[in-house]
This record gives structure tokens, sequence and C-alpha cells, in this order.
């Protein structure tokens, strides 16, 4: 029997014997330390690139006070939260622990999982810190470059998100690889890969509370803010008088910077472990080179990302967002060469097409643009849907709000379109690949295209993260020149630049939540290449019976435990958004309290004469936003774990659906290596997975793309339209805006990390439910 | 071979041998007789009703005058309605008649799926224009009978629902009863059913468009006379001065009563038909009198619920709920001793346990009972979620509607457990009920237990919907009262029964999504039942291959073709809200623009001498309704089609994900009646349906709870609260309340009636994707 798709867990978690050898070159080896040595450089020229911009200049006493004050506020909120983290890390690893020990089928894998656990968590942590510590220093030094010229602050803030970009992919390349050769990959490269699901896990743990604490952190302190400064008070945004304000500022950094850095971070990590699970499967056709083969990828995303980052250069004069699609054009050109030169190099061989393979690829890339373009046209004002909105403004705050939930719930069609075509497409073009192939079957060699696909699409997201995180930065340096009186020439750059952050902020959204669609499918195939199983009947041939097994990939909607676990998953997606929005309007509360309190208590702010205690109000959004965080959080780990412990024991009756039809037939039985096992449990938790990623992608788009198109269209109506400012029709807006503000920055964004959070917890106890 | 849950679809609608001729009894055949005897008399039952409800008191002239304005309208709607539903239907009833014709296999049905369709949709436009006539006939009776009494009015008004409600399922009892008879099921039990599913489809085609046009034209007609009336000319609501008010009025007919009406038909109807086909699997252990189990059901529902209307008294100083509950409870008693009595008398025999199948009919019974409960709390202001809604208004419309959406997104989680609950527990009794029979799969067995919970659930739907249709007859009637100057004595009156009527609507909501949950899971096990087929693979054994037969029920989210119908299954349900939402917005705007131009070109109108032009704003909004119904009525029913004929053509290495493993044997090929099929399309199909549905559920959930939450959040303010009417938090629950309106009345009841529409329909076009 080869060792191909039909391994079963027991068998990859255990100690594999390489069933072929002789597709083990010694030389190819080589690629991991290529792997590995491309991640080492690219974290030393992120830390060139920070050296570069915090070399920048400081600006006024005045600029440095400010960004003094939004540094201390998140690097105390970081620190804090880190902590929470923490102990919730460290209960999690012992639970995880003691489960794996718990069975002797598992308990050999106990430590390397909860390793792999503690090392994700570390490095997603890490990226989070890291692209926080480049921000909350660039933007001062952005801010200060805009006194000088619009390509000095550009670049200074694209160098910065840069910064971000390049750890958090190098992080996740140099922890799998490590982990991989540290776990003996390179002797054992089929089973290793599935001792790497930890390392997802840990990083999308972080990354969820890191997400969700952020996000409410940021949208509370935004809408507290101008509940009470601009309705209240009648002071403008960004008015020093308000105690908020540099609340408002720190939760740009911490849920901008830091949340996105980790969830970009939990992308590519699980990214790499899936495609590597993958990998394995086809390890007969391309041997150990179609394991490593996801770090290579990830090694030229490192390497095109910062040729892409040094050619971006721009005049006073040019529109400062055609300067950064140059660098991004630049970046896909390199990706897509280096992606083509891997393909044929490291997926090729005797009967292998790669052409086909290359195919995959570019459906990945051309995924991306088509969702970056579907996202531009329902959050632009030029496009039909924000111009709806912005009509329906006209009639008052009902009908803005009636209209923007329509294009909400509009904007799931196109990208589900695209993702349904690029599966299908992936999929047909890797079977095509490797049609020549025998002794596989059609539906791994499939599911294997669809993995390179979601490679292809995040073989630039190193440059794409810079873009990101160079949003907040520029919004930051707005603030701060702002809020520092500097003269309006300043002002004018930094608005141009603040406008197109806003634009790489939204792109990216639809590029994130693009990529979590594919990713997810990739995890889900892992997953089931996880829990395969093998079904045996008894056949009654002359002389006795005869055992004949099939290899069973099946999540089964019509059996009840997949069904409920389905409604159960779909449900968590809208508990958890309910949960995340109502958090937001609590911490709001209370920002809106402390600025009423000091506002009595201190007369002198609202007069200018005193200032007003900035840190207190810091202090207390932290604090809220911390405890806030940890209810959803819970829920969406808690929840999984949950129905994979409690159907796991339901009676067989519940499960097997097929049945032996012949009169020499016997009854089924699901087993691993012979041993009979209950799937209940595991496909439950399939379709739990399946189903809640399907409904969180749909809701996270309604609410990103909903939030957004609210917003754009109140900027809309403040070029003018309908009255300009302070019309009825922008008050109208200014509700729709405030409405999608927890929508599109907190239960949004949190929504794509509970996807990949699911993905991962399933993967890493995944035996647990057996 | 036994001819039991082994049977496949070429066989289930060719005519079936009967295997085991001792099962039917002649004797058994009089349980039919039975049905359509009982369904025959409840006819006779809503028609002396009618009688005794249109020989009431008319009372004034005024009254007659506004009453007439309403029945004029509403005709004229209806008419043009079903003119524009005719022509859809005869053009459907063409494509599946050819369709069914393209196929040798299929052709012998094409006749009769086309017939029982035309029937079904008849007989579904037949209960929408019953219980339109007499509600817009009680209305004024009612409203007359409360100048007498209140139990005068209570009882007209409750009569009048009776009505519809005994129409409803008296039609879809005899309905399908007759053509069971017509089509020889009493020869051939077993293949007839499936001949059936015509019925349910053509019954939702017809419930679709009914809903979806009156649902558009209800809100359209009541948000835009609120709009121009309420905040542009600042006269009060139901003011006869306004033009659109008599819309507003028709609206409620249109919508709450054809609507619901025709919505409850397509469930009683689809629950019919899938119950005989579950109850034709189950055919070797209770014969015929399985299949006929769920016609006695209704009967017995006809029954309970005459009487539980006849009980139904008060006096003027009760509170009008605890007469209905009363009624309720009665009902309920009684419909639970016939189930009992059924259950023993027909679902019984050697080795059958029919206190676990009663177990079941409970478990429905009280799952009805909890989603009831559920509803109450999320949308009465005496609960947290409504009162939150309130007190967010206190910060004006932004935080109303956060925290609304908030409340909505909260509100699947309760049900959605409790749905869970009861398939798992109705399941466990389905197979311990029938634990000792042979030959028979714990699967099947279980399903027939979820199905037999249906059945519990929706044993007493005449009175629930009797119940309803006393809803828009009570709004009726006060409004009736308001324009035409009663004596505030009449008013109190109406008020409590309009506030009962308000009750009664949001209940029976929570118990229509709850039916139309459990529903849906029986007419998917039908569908799977239908597309149930047979997977081979040849084993190698000594002297040559032998083939070995699985039956196969199996929808495999691991497939692509699955995955990707499900996800465009999900896409689909947003889509259509979307689009139906945005039907209101824009028919709304018509009667905005009608509304104003009155307004302008008669001045009289507003200062009191002279009637406003009512015909024409009605005969605008019922152009602009049925126009704006087409286009997502024609999404709902075209993408599953769509999906069903492009994936029939995919090949093979799209679908199976089963593999023969040991070396012995050689590829599965699934096939139906030893003719290989592609089953890519049928389970692409099955992967839309489900996870549309659970989307739908959970859609409709959020969109009718919060819908009806920030109603009351409105009403409980104008109590007093927060500084009661006319303050900014009256003004923010108003935004809300605007909000809610197309949710919980247009596009929530849309999706419920769209959920059972795609399982309607996939159960016809089943053959066709194969």
């Amino acid at each position: 029997m080869h060792v191909g798709p039909t391994v079963a867990l027991y068998l990859n978690l255990q100690s594999a014997p390489i069933n072929n050898p002789g597709l083990v070159h010694a030389g190819d080896s080589i690629w991991l330390w290529i792997a590995l040595g491309v991640g080492v450089l690219a974290l030393i020229a992120a830390f060139v690139l920070a050296k570069i911009v915090l070399a920048g200049d400081c600006g006024t006493e005045e600029m440095q006070n400010i960004s003094n004050a939004i540094r201390e506020g998140a690097e105390a909120f970081l620190s804090r939260q880190y902590r929470t983290i923490g102990i919730l890390a460290v209960v999690l690893a012992v639970l995880v622990f003691f489960g794996y020990h718990s069975s002797a089928r598992t308990a050999p894998f106990a430590l390397k999982t909860v390793i792999s656990f503690l090392v994700g968590a570390l490095c997603s942590a890490l990226s989070g810190f890291t692209g926080m510590y480049v921000s909350i220093r660039a933007n001062i030094r952005t801010a200060a470059g805009a006194r000088t010229s619009l390509n000095k602050a550009l670049q200074t803030a694209l160098r910065g998100g840069a910064v971000t970009g390049l750890v958090v992919v190098a992080l996740s390349l140099l922890g799998v690889g490590a982990l991989f050769l540290l776990f003996g990959g390179l002797e054992n490269p089929q089973a290793v890969p599935y001792q790497l699901v930890g390392f997802g896990f840990g990083a999308s743990l972080v990354a969820l509370f890191a997400q969700l604490g952020g996000g409410i952190y940021t949208k509370a302190a935004d809408v507290g803010a101008d509940l009470v400064g601009k309705v209240e008070a009648g002071i403008p945004e960004d008015d020093p008088r308000n105690p908020a304000v540099i609340a408002d500022l720190v939760g740009d950094n911490v849920g901008d910077c830091a949340g996105r850095g980790a969830d970009i971070f939990e992308s590519t990590a699980a990214e790499n472990v899936g495609a590597m699970i993958l990998g394995a499967a086809l390890y007969p056709v391309f041997g150990i080179k179609g394991i490593l083969f996801p770090l290579i990828v990830h090694a030229i995303n490192l390497i095109a990302s910062i040729i892409g980052v040094a050619v971006v250069k721009t005049n006073d004069v040019e529109d400062p967002m055609s300067a950064l699609n140059r660098g991004f054009y630049v970046t896909s050109a390199i990706a897509l060469a280096g992606f083509a030169g891997a393909v044929y190099e490291m997926l090729n061989g005797p009967g292998v097409h790669p052409i086909w393979l290359l195919f995959c690829g570019i459906i990945g890339l051309v995924t991306a643009f088509l969702f970056v373009w579907i996202t531009q046209y329902y959050t632009e004002s030029k496009y039909r849907p924000v111009r709806s909105i912005a009509e329906a403004s006209l009639t008052g705050p009902a009908t803005n709000i009636i209209s923007g939930l329509a294009v909400g719930m509009e904007t799931p069609a196109l990208p589900v379109i695209v993702i349904s075509a690029a599966l299908l497409l992936s999929y047909y073009c890797g079977v095509q690949g490797l049609a020549d192939i025998a002794g596989i079957s059609a539906y791994a060699k499939g599911i294997y295209g669809t993995a390179i696909a979601t490679m292809g699409m995040l073989s630039c997201a190193a440059y794409i993260l810079a873009m990101d995180t160079f949003g907040p930065i520029t919004d930051n340096a707005g603030g701060i020149i702002e809020m520092s009186n500097q003269p309006d020439s300043v002002r004018d750059k930094t608005d141009k630049l603040d406008s197109a952050g806003n634009t790489t902020k939204a792109l990216t959204k639809g590029y994130a939540i693009g990529s979590a669609s594919l990713a997810a499918f990739l995890l889900f195939s892992a997953y089931l290449e996880e829990i395969k199983t093998i079904v045996t009947a008894k056949v009654n041939v002359p002389g006795g019976y005869m055992p004949v097994g099939w290899s069973f990939t099946n999540i089964n909607l019509a059996e009840i435990p997949v069904f409920v676990g389905a409604l159960l998953g779909a449900m968590l997606t809208y508990l958890f958004s309910s949960l995340a929005i109502k958090a937001v309007g609590r911490t709001a509360q209370m920002v809106v309290k402390d600025v009423r309190d000091q506002f009595r208590e201190n007369p002198g702010i609202m007069a200018g004469t005193s200032k007003p205690d900035y840190a207190r109000c810091v202090h207390i959004v932290t604090g809220a936003a911390l405890k806030e965080m940890v209810l959803p959080g819970l829920l969406a780990v808690g929840l999984p774990v949950a129905v994979g412990l409690i159907f796991r024991n339901f009676s067989a009756s519940y499960g097997a659906s097929a049945e032996v039809l012949t009169s020499n037939g016997m009854a089924n039985v699901p087993s691993i290596n012979g041993v009979p096992v209950n799937l209940a449990g595991a496909s439950a938790v399939a379709g739990l997975l399946m189903v809640g990623t399907i409904s969180g992608i749909l809701l996270a788009m309604l609410m990103n793309n909903g939030g957004g198109a609210w917003d754009n269209a109140k900027k809309w109506i403040e070029t003018g339209q309908y009255g300009g400012k302070k019309s009825d029709a922008h008050k109208a807006a200014v509700v729709g805006d405030t409405v999608g503000d927890p929508f599109k920055d907190t239960a949004g964004p949190s929504l794509h990390v509970l996807i990949k959070l699911l993905a991962t917890i399933t993967l890493v106890l995944a035996p647990l439910f057996l």
C-alpha cells in the first residue's frame, strides 16, 4: 500500500516510514535553508528600514508631546493586553497538553503541539508589538517629513509600514521553518507538518484577542470622543480640548497596526502549515519539495516586497496612490516571476504539467485583484452603492441606514461568485496538472490546485501589509499636525496622505477577506486530511468475509451532528458579532462618562486654559476594552471545543448514513489504522467550521463594505453634495457612519480572525474529537 | 431485495411493486377517506363561520366608506398580483414539463408533476384570496362590534381569522389527499408521494410572490405615508388627509393576510408531501398508514382548532390575550390527545414502541412553545433586549441602530440551540421507537422521528393562523375607528384589541420561523431520500469481480461543488434580502412623490375641505410593488436551477471523494438502478439548499426580532419612558422603528418563504440535476 492521500490521522501523527526513499534527495533540503536564509535577511532588512525611519526628524516639541502621549498610551495598552493574552495562552497550553495526554494515541505529540502553540503565540505577539513599535514612532516622523516634502512623508510612512509587513511574514516563515527543522522534518517530512498545527493555533489565538481588544478600543474611543465632543460640546474632531482625543489616536495604532499585524501573521502562518499538510499528501509526487514550496513562496514574497517598497518615490504633485500602486505592480510582477520559477523548479517531475499549476497561482493573484476591485466598487464614492446611500440621506437617518444595510447585504454576491470560480478553476487546473500521475485521487490533485491558488493570492502579502499599516501611520500624522497647529501647506500634504491611507485600508480589507476565504478552504482541506479515516465493510465472498476499505473524506450535511454543528457555527458568527458590537457600545459609554466628568471637574479645559487629563481617559478605555474582549474570545474558543467533546460521545446511530446494500455486505465501520472510531464529534466540528466560515465571510463582507460605504457616503456629502457639511443630509450620513464604525473596525475584522481561529483550533484538537 | 430506505429515485418514481402485500390492509385506506372527510367538514365550518361574521353589523356609513376603499384597493392589488403570478406559474409549468420530457427517465412523470404543480399553485392562491376576502370584510364588522362590546369585536376578529386558518389547512389537506387518490396512491402508496412534490412547489411559488409583493406593498405604503405625512406634513398616523392612508391599510391586508395565508399554506403543503415521502421510506414497517399519518394529523389540527375558536369568549374587563390564550390551550390539549391516539392507532405494530414516537410529537409541541417564548423575550418591552434599545435611544439614532442590530444578531442563539436539541432528541426517540425493527437503518428511523416532531409542531397550525390573521383585522378595525371619529370608549376597545393583535402577530412570526426550521430539515430529508443513489464498487474476488453496493445519502461539504453550492446558497439569502429591502425603498419613494404631488395639486386636502385621491396612491403602490417583486422572486427560483444545471455537467473528478482503498477494489461508481449517474449537480444543489436554509433562518431571525424589538422600544418610550413622545429619545427610536419595518415585514417573512421554496423547487427538479 502506498502512503499517499489515503494516509490516516494516526499514521500521520506517528513517525511514518518514508515509503519512497528515492524521493528524498539529500539536496532538496537546501530549499528549507534558502527559505530560512531569506527570512533572516528580511528581518535584517526590516531592522535597517526601521533604523532609517527612526533616524528621521521628529518635528517641534509640541508635536513630540502629542506623539509621546500616543506612544505611552499604546504601549500601556499593549503591555496590559499581552499580559491578559499570555495568561489565557498558558491556560490553554496546559489544557491542550493534558487533552493530548489523555489518550495513548495522541500522548506522544503533546509536547510538540504545546511547543509549537507557544512559539506561534509568541511570534504573533512579537509581530503585533513590532508593528506598533515602529508605527507609533513613524507617525511623528511622517508628520515632520510633511514639513519638508510629500515624498519624504510618503516614504517614511510606507517604510514604517514595510517594517511590519516584513517582520510579520519573516517571523511566520522562520517560525514554521525552524519548528519543521527542530521536529525532524527533513528526516520525516510527511508526519512533521501535522505536528506544526499548534503554531497556527497559537498565532490565531493571539490574533483574535489582539484584534478584538484593539478593535473594541479603537471604536469605543472614536465613538465616545465623537458623541461627547462633536455632538454635545460642539468641538471639531481631533480638537486638543477633547480628553478622549489621545485615546482615539492610540486606538488607530492598537486596532489597525497591532490588530492587523497579528491578523496577517496568522493568515500566513495558518496558510503555511495547511499548505504543508496538503503537500505531505502529495509526497509521492513532489517529495519534500512539495512540502517546502509554501515557505519558498513566502521567501519570494519577502524579496519582491523589499524591492517594491524600495522603488516607491513621488513628488509634490502626484497622487500618492499612484506611487503606492507603482510599488504594488513591481512587487506583483517580481512575485509572479518568482512563483513561476518556483513552480517549475519544485513542483515538477515525471508526468507533472507545471504550466497548469502555475495557472493555479495566477488564478490566486487574479482573485486578489478582483477582490480589491469589488471592494473599491462598493466603498468608493464614484460608484452607485455609495452614491445611493448619500442620496438616501436626503430623507433622513432611517433611509440612510436602510440603504446602507441593503448595500451591505448586496456586497457578498460578487465576491462569492469570484471565490466560487477561483475554487472551481484552480481545482480543475490542479487535476489537469497532475492528470498523468497514477495512484493519487483526482480529489487530492484538485485540492492541491486550490492550495496553490491560495499561495498565489498571498504571494505579495508583505507589500499589502505595508500599504495597510501605512494607513494608521498617516492617520496619526494627520492628527499630530492638526493638534499642533501647523501651516495649511503641511496640512494639505498630510490630508493627501491620509486620503491615500483610507484607500489602502479599504483595499487591504478586501484583500484580507478574500485571502481569508481561500485560506479557509485550504485549512478545511487540511483538517479533512487530518481526520480522513478508513471505512471498512466486510463482504461475504466464497470462503468467508473479506474486508473492503474506502478512504473517507466526508462531511455529510445529511447527518444530524454535522447539520447541528453547521447551525451552531453559523449562529456563532452572529453571536460573536453581537457581543463585539455591544462591547464597543459599553466601552464607549465609559469614555462618554469620563469626558463629561472631566469637562465638569475642570472648566478650564473647554476654555482652553488647562489641558485635559488624556492619560485618565486612555487608562479607562484600556481597562474596559481588555475586559470586554474576553467574553467573545472565549466563546469563539469554547464553542468548537464543546461541540467536539459533546458529540464525540454520541452513539454511532447518529452517524453513518451510508449503509451496505447488497445482501452479502455487512455493516460499515469507520476506523483509523484498523481501530474503530466514532466520527460524530469530528464531523460535527467540521460542519461548524465550514458553515461557520461561510456565514462569517458573508457577515464580515456585509459589515466591512457596509461600514466603508457609509463612511464614504458621509465624506462624499462633505465635498458639497446634497447640501454639504451641516446639512440635514450630512447629519443623517453621520448617523450611518457611526453605525458603520463598530461594523467595519471591530466586528468585521474580528470575524476574519474568528474564521481562521476556528480552522486552526479544530486542526489542533481534531485528535481529541475522535 | 426489500424496498425500504434503500429505494433509489428511479425506482421511486416508477410504479414500484408492493413488496409486502400483507402490509396493505384494504381497511387502511379508510384513513385517507377520514382525512378527506374532515377536510370537507372544515371547509363547511369555515363557510358557516364566514356567514356568521358577514352577518354582523357594518357600522356607520362613514365607516363603510373607509372599509370599501380598503376592500377595493386590496381586491385590485390581489387580482393584478394573481395575474402576474399566474403568467409566471404557467411559464414555469411549461418549463418543468419540457424539462421532465427531455429525459426518458422522467418523461412518464411530466404530466403528473405539472398537474400537481398547478393544483398546488391554485390552492395556494385560493387560500390567500379567501383569507383576504374575509378579513377585509371582518375588519369593519370588528370595528362595528367594538361599539357594542369587546367580546363581540374579539369574536368577530378571531372568527374572521379562523376562516383563513381553516381554509388554508383544509385546502392543503384536500389538495394533497385528492392528488394522492387520483394518482393511484391507494394501489401504489410508495411511489405516489414522490409524484406530489409539484404540489409543494406550486404552493411555494405563489407564496413567495404573494409574500414578496404584499410585503413590499405594505411597508412601502407604511414608510411612504409616514415619511411625508408624519415627518413632512406633521399630521398624525391614520389621518384621513393623508392620501396614502388607505394604501397603508390595504397593505396590512395584502401583506399580512394574503401573504401569511399563502406562507402557512405552503408550510403545511410542503410538510405533508415531505412527511409522506419519509413515510414511504418506512413502508415496510407501517404500510400505508405511515404515509397517511400526516394527513390525519392535519385532520386533528382542524377539529382541535374549530373547538378552540368556539370556546373563545371574553368580557369588557379581561385582557383579550388571556381569552385568546385560553383558546390556544384548549386547541393544544385536543391536538395532543388526538396526536397520541393517531400515533397509537397508525404508527404501531410488531416491534414498534409508539410511546417514543409520541415523545417526538411532544418535542415538536414543546419546541413551538419555546420559540414563542424566546420571541416574546426578544420583542417585548418588559425584558432586557427591548429596554437596552430604548436606553440607547438616549444618545441618538446611531446608538439606537447599533443596539438594535446587536440585539438582532444575538437573537438566533437560543432558537438555534432549541432547534438543535429538538433535532437530536427527536432523532434519538425515533431510533428508540423503532429499535426492534430490522432491515431499516438507524438513520431512516431517526429522520422519521424528526418528521414526527415537525408534525407535532404544526399540529395546531390552524388556530395559530387564526390568531395571526386576527392581527391585521384588529389593526384595520382600529384604523377605521380612528378615521371615522368614533367616541373614546370605542377606541379604547379597539386599542386593546390592536395591542393583542400586535402580540399575536409577533408570536406567530416566532412560530412560523420555528416551524420553517424544522420543516426545512424534513424537506432536506425528503430531498435526500429522492436523490439517494447506490454507489457500487467492483471487488476483486477469487473467480472475478464482484459488485458491492452502498446506499448513499451524502452531501459532502468537502466536495467543491457542494461547498460552492453552499457559498452560493448563503449568498442568495443576503442578495435576496437586499433586493427586497431596496424594493421597499424605491416603492416608498413613489408614494412620497405622489403624496407630495397631491398636496401641491390640491391645497384643499390639508385644509380638510376636499378628500385626497386615495385610489391614485393605491394604484401607484400596486403597480410598483408588483414590478419590484419580480426580480427577487426570479433570483430565488433561478439560482438553484442554474446551479443544478451547470454542475450536472461537471466532470466526475469534482465529485467522489471516497476512494477504494484496498488493492483488490476498483473505482466506485454512483449509479441509480444500475445506470451510472453524475451526482455533482444534485449535491451542489443540496449544499445550496441546506446552507441557504441555515443562513436564511438566521437572517430572518435577525430581521424579524430586530425589527420587532425596535418597534416595541419605540412603543415603550411612548408610554413615557426616557421623556416619552416628542423627546429626542423618541425621535431616535422612530428611526429604529422605520429601519425595522422592511426587515420584519418584507425581507424577514419573505425569507421564510424562500427557505421553503428552495426545498420544494429542488424536490421537483432533482431528477433533472442528475
